[in-house]
C-alpha cells in the first residue's frame, strides 16, 4: 500500500502540491542525483562504491529521515540501492539552500549521517577482522535495528558479501565468522534470513588481543 | 596577532558581544565538548579516535569553517588536535536548534565534513597500502593543500605516524614508500618540513594492479 504523503512527510512547510513520493522497489538502484538530495520516506537504502577492480565498498544505510545524494559525496563512483521497498522525496540544492527550516531539518539527519560514516571509518582501523565484524554487528544494531524478543533484528536481509564489503574483508571470512558467531548464540536468523543480534552477547566475541602485528589484517 | 572577530567570522547575525574566540596553541588537545560544535575560524585541527590497544585511528582535518564536537560523533573516544595556531567559536546545540540562518550556514560546513569522511571511508577499503597512500594524498591535496609553484603544498606538517593512523598501516611502512614517492619525484619537502605534492604526478605511482588477495593488505 502506497502511504500518503501526509504520513510520511513529517515537516509542514512544503508545498504538498508540488512534493511527489518517488517509489523503488527492494532491490532496484536508485539514481543518484547531483543537484539536490534525495530524503527517505520509508525503506532503506545502501550506500556504497566502485573500486577500480570492480569490487564494492560499503558506505552506509540510510533510513527514514536521512539523506543521500552524489552531492553529499566527493567520490566519483555512488551507488544507491534499495533494501527494501523505499519511499523518496527529492530536494534541489536550490530549495536547500533558500530555505533555512529546511536546512533546520535537514542538519540532524547529516549529523546522524556523519555520525555512523566516521563509526565506520573507526571499524576500518581494527586490525581484526573478527573485531571489526563485532563492532559492524553493534552499529548494525544501532543504525538498522528492531527490538524483538531475543535481541535486536536487522530490518533488512544484508548478504555475507554486504557485510564483507563493509568490513574490508572476504565473504568466505564473513561466512565462517558468522557461523562462530551463530555457534556461541551471539547470532541468529529468523524466518526471513534476518540476523538477530541476541541480548548482550556481543561482549562474548571480544577478541583476547587487538596487539597483533599488521599481518593479523589478512583474512 | 590576534585575528579580530570581524574579519574571523563570517556570518552577521550572531551577537558580538557574546561570543569569544578561543584560542588553542599548535599541538594542543581541544576539549571536544558534548552540549555545542567548535567552529574553526583560522587554524586545522586533526580528529583522532583511540582503539583499546592504545593506538590511533585518523580520522581526518577540519580547516576554516568547519565545525567538530563530541555532539558530531558516536564515537566513545574522540580527540581534537590543533596541528597550527587555532581560533575557534562554540556555539551551543540550543544556539543551533534555535536558529535556523545558523543551521543553514552550519549546513554546507556538514556537508564538506561528511564528504571527507566518506573519502576517507572508501580509501580505507583499497586492499594495496600503496594506493591507499596515494588516494590519501590526493585527498589532502583537496583538503589542506595550498597551491605553490612546484604543486601542492599541504598546509600542516603531518608525522609519519599520522599518515600511518589515517590509512591503517605502520609508520615504517609510509616512510618507505613516502621514500620511493619521493625518489619518484612525485612529492617533496619544503624547509619546514611540509610536504609538496608535485603537480600531476601522483598518477606515477598507480599500482599496477589492485587484484591482490586479501593478504597483501598486510603492511
Amino acid at each position: 500500500m502506497t502511504p500518503s504523503l501526509t504520513t510520511l512527510i513529517p515537516h509542514t512547510h512544503l508545498n504538498r502540491e508540488e512534493r511527489r513520493l518517488h517509489f523503488y522497489a527492494k532491490g532496484e538502484n536508485i539514481p543518484t542525483g547531483s543537484q539536490g538530495v534525495w530524503r527517505v520516506c520509508q525503506g532503506i537504502v545502501q550506500l556504497s562504491t566502485l573500486y577500480p577492480n570492480g569490487e564494492e565498498g560499503l558506505l552506509g544505510w540510510v533510513g527514514s529521515g536521512m539523506c543521500f545524494s552524489l552531492w553529499l559525496t566527493s567520490l566519483e563512483t555512488y551507488q544507491a540501492k534499495a533494501l527494501s521497498d523505499v519511499y523518496l522525496i527529492w530536494y534541489s540544492i536550490g530549495e536547500i539552500e533558500n530555505s533555512p527550516t529546511l536546512a533546520k531539518e535537514i542538519l540532524p539527519q547529516l549529523t546522524r549521517r556523519l555520525r555512523q560514516v566516521e563509526g565506520m571509518l573507526a571499524i576500518a582501523g581494527y586490525r581484526r577482522v573478527e573485531e571489526r565484524l563485532r563492532q559492524l554487528l553493534l552499529l548494525l544494531q544501532q543504525e538498522i535495528g528492531q527490538n524483538v524478543a531475543e535481541g535486536t533484528r536487522i530490518i533488512v536481509r544484508l548478504t555475507h558479501q554486504d557485510i564483507a564489503n563493509a568490513i574490508n574483508t572476504s565473504r568466505v571470512t564473513v561466512t565462517r565468522l558468522l557461523g562462530q558467531f551463530k555457534k556461541k548464540g551471539v547470532i541468529s536468523f529468523d524466518s526471513q534470513r534476518h540476523l538477530i543480534i541476541r541480548h548482550g552477547k556481543l561482549s562474548l566475541c571480544i577478541p583476547s588481543s587487538d596487539f597483533d602485528p599488521f599481518q593479523s589484517n589478512a583474512s
